[in-house]
């Protein structure tokens, strides 16, 4: 009999890709087309020299990246290390930076020389952590440590950080496994073709972004890699069809539609995946009206992107509908009070997701794992949905609190622990409110504290300080007390309400 | 964190393909559509009456099937009762099939009433097994008992029985997770359309047939069934377009060439995928000028169908080759006389393989997997074969004694056992030698024991009492003595060399 599980390893799929298909084009950034082989060459190269850094098995990095090819040669360098790697945000304060970069445990740090600044505010609080700047790795001298050639499916292969109720982030372990049975959904449900050509205008960052990349990498065809949003540039690309499938959120796929007036895509294009909160049912009506194939889909980092997704014969008669579970996985509406209990179809309740790509757990967050996982491997989402008859979800809301703009997600408990950690505010309360640009922005109701003086002008300052810049609160108002309930649960629809009034 | 391995379950898939997508064909049978709602009600009913029957988890139950739409619900019925499916190649005679059946320890053999005449010899026999015809289950009343909703992916699904050196056949213990993997490597290789659809003309109870079917479920895409190989009913149908990939055998596409004459395909056909035994290089060669796309395979039963495919751009250029392993899978060349070195390119040697689609194990055959397996999953497959400099595999020749005739496998030492219980025989050695219809077929060479008079009419007629047809030999020799070296051994390419200027 096999003397290990039958199904702990598979090979490096960089190192497979290259083998398996060289001289197909695996990224394509502005007229530059890098190949499969092209890619692995590069990434072996980075490798060996981030072994002369330590790198290793059980070794973690964090990276600071842009959306450019290095990044990815980096990227695939680090699992050709057997190195974890730690995403971050670069739109967060050297701050918010600092706590999950102490949290991961990270050994190093690899950051574009973009963000300079933001490293060496980081230098100064963490000395002990090694910086290196990417174009640094260019004068090191190699060292040809054997590389990882198999990964085993249950190692992490990454760490993503998330924010909760609690407002501080936590780690969300990705693993190996996690990343292949995610693309492996997604292929059951979309197809592939030879030719097909994936747009990466997400950030590399986020699940949506990095998910592309390791499907290029299994599927064997190419990333087309836009260094940050450019509706110009890829509605361009998308006219001359350059892309078959392009991953967007709501307000990137209105200003294209924007931006593109009365004209009309390729017929290449056969996938506009839509992820990142909820999506305006006009723009899916003028969508259709256009033949532009939209496929809502409802992810989380914590599902390492896509679990439920529209299925070709739904994008156009199911709008506003998120689909329904990937082949592997599965979905459950169950009671917010009591998880263990199914609601019947059409009923509101919390989702509950099940599969293989559901995350490991949060790193070192016993008590939110406790809390978050159910008996049988169902994951609690804090989302709010329900599904049809025919077993379509439809998500109503996120996290009771959670608001979403231009894609990114924002807690409010981490802002009001920022307002909160001011020395001249007693309460506060942040809540999301509609915005046409962004979706949603974030509102804030503040409390001072008696005998101190505070004005929104300080506050958002303070805010700018500890806070990425789409964090900070768009609105303002100062209150006398904040609206509780009787069990002095503090009323967030209310204050919701309240916003919309005075936005 | 997860309570469980995250990759120990996935939803059971005829039941979860139905949900997905319910209007979509499943199969196509002569002028017959049916849907995978279809199937799964089908299927769910031959389930309910599989209960009344003691079907459920832990028990097995053989199949005698024909290529019927019926057979297929009833092998996803056995799957949502949670019993493992024995198939058996009903081409066996009944002695054959009591071995694999007591071999086994099958509870229950459901067979289509065109076996009728064996299996009531085998009722004779085994009188303790339950044998129920399939029409007899529309007769019972069901028992609804939980149908099976998730399958662990190391669970045994099917066991198919192959010989071996020894003669004796092996059942090969197939998971769940081995199939699923097999169909994922697949898709990442072929692509996949939602209009594709996949011709069944192989037999069912082959890899390469039922393969076929959960490649539909889990693709959703519907099975062209053939209830046996009807060249011209087949090239019909590739002609007007019904069909856009096929699995064959070399001769099965060699009957199909002929009778397509001058002709050409539909364009829809995008992949011929010819398994089953080495390719005449004319044929390849005939198919790239008319531009029929084959991709040759190589796979075993253990293997759970293909391990290593030609990719779309090399499936013309590298024509004798069987391609590169699927992307879960690796391939070695190794020493045939020490598994541990591994061959430069070029070489020839034994192929070892390794990836979740290997097989568990042989059932209760401690010394064959002891054997088999190398320490970190490699198994070796017996055959012989070598990689080109850009690993490209060439299969030389399958295990040194194995005769493949129309797709099937024969084991010399099987046909060699029988002959040598004949109480007028000393010695026995079969070996194949080509055959223009057949690819191979079985040639007998035997030693009259002494004082005992016997001729090939009466051996045939005694091979045939024992043996499938396709295994009595089709050329006979008697000879004074077997041709051995000077360690005693046979030396069978003598006796190659020999049948082949005889025939």
């Amino acid at each position: 009999m096999m003397d290990e599980r039958w199904n702990e390893k598979i090979p490096n799929w960089t190192a497979k890709r290259a083998f398996l298909t060289p001289d197909r084009t695996a990224v394509i950034f502005h007229d530059e087309k890098i190949t499969f082989r092209q890619l692995f060459q590069e990434a072996k190269k980075t490798a060996e020299k981030l072994f002369r850094l330590g790198c290793g098995s059980g070794k973690k990095a964090a990276v600071l990246l842009k959306n450019r090819p290095e990044s990815l040669y980096l990227l695939a360098a680090l699992q050709l290390c057997g190195t974890v790697t730690v995403f971050l945000n670069h739109r967060l304060t050297p701050g918010e930076l600092l706590f999950q970069l102490k949290d991961s445990g990270a050994d190093l740090l690899v950051a574009d020389e973009t963000f300079r600044e933001k490293c060496e505010a980081i230098r100064t609080e963490l000395s002990a952590l090694n910086i290196v700047y990417l174009r640094e790795l260019d004068g090191l001298e190699g060292k040809p440590d054997p590389l990882k050639e198999e990964f085993a499916l249950d190692d992490v292969c990454s760490v993503m950080y998330t924010s909760g109720t609690t407002g501080f982030p936590k780690g969300v372990l990705q693993t190996y496994g996690n990343h292949w049975w995610s693309a492996v959904g997604s292929v059951i449900n979309l197809g592939l073709d030879p030719e097909d050509a994936w747009a990466l205008a997400v950030p590399l960052f986020h699940i949506s972004g990095f998910s592309i990349f390791i499907r290029s990498l299994i599927y064997g065809i190419p990333v087309v890699l836009y260094e940050k949003f450019e509706p110009e540039r890829i509605n361009r690309d998308l006219r001359e069809g350059k892309i078959s499938i392009i991953s967007l959120v709501p307000q990137m796929l209105s200003a294209l539609i924007e931006g593109l007036g009365d004209g009309t895509y390729h017929e290449r294009l056969r996938c506009v995946l839509l992820g990142g909160g909820p999506a305006p049912v006009r723009l899916l009506q003028i969508c259709k009206e256009k033949g532009i194939p939209v496929y809502q889909t409802y992810g989380l980092t914590e599902t390492c992107s896509q679990i439920v997704t529209l299925a070709p014969e739904d994008s156009l008669e199911k709008i506003g509908s998120a689909g329904k579970p990937l082949f592997p996985n599965q979905l459950r509406i169950v009671s917010p009070d009591d998880p263990e209990t199914d609601l019947a179809s059409k009923q509101i309740g919390e989702i509950a997701v099940k599969g293989p790509v559901v995350m490991k757990g949060y790193y070192r967050r016993e008590e939110s794992n406790a809390k978050s996982f159910l008996p049988g491997g169902w994951f609690l989402t804090g989302d709010l949905g329900y599904v049809d008859e025919e077993g379509f979800l439809y998500v109503v809301d996120r996290r009771a609190d959670l608001i979403i703009s231009g894609g990114e997600n924002i807690y409010p408990a981490e802002i009001e622990n920022v307002l909160l950690s001011h020395p001249s505010v007693q309460e506060a309360c942040v809540v999301g409110v509609d915005d046409e640009k962004w979706g949603q922005v974030p509102f804030a109701f503040y409390v001072r504290k008696k005998g101190c003086e505070v004005g929104r002008e300080e506050l958002e300052q303070y805010c700018r300080k500890h806070l990425a810049s789409y964090k900070v609160p768009k609105g303002w108002e100062e209150v006398d007390r904040l609206p509780r309930n009787a069990a002095n649960k503090l009323m967030r629809r209310e204050l919701k309400k309240l916003a919309k009034e005075l936005r």
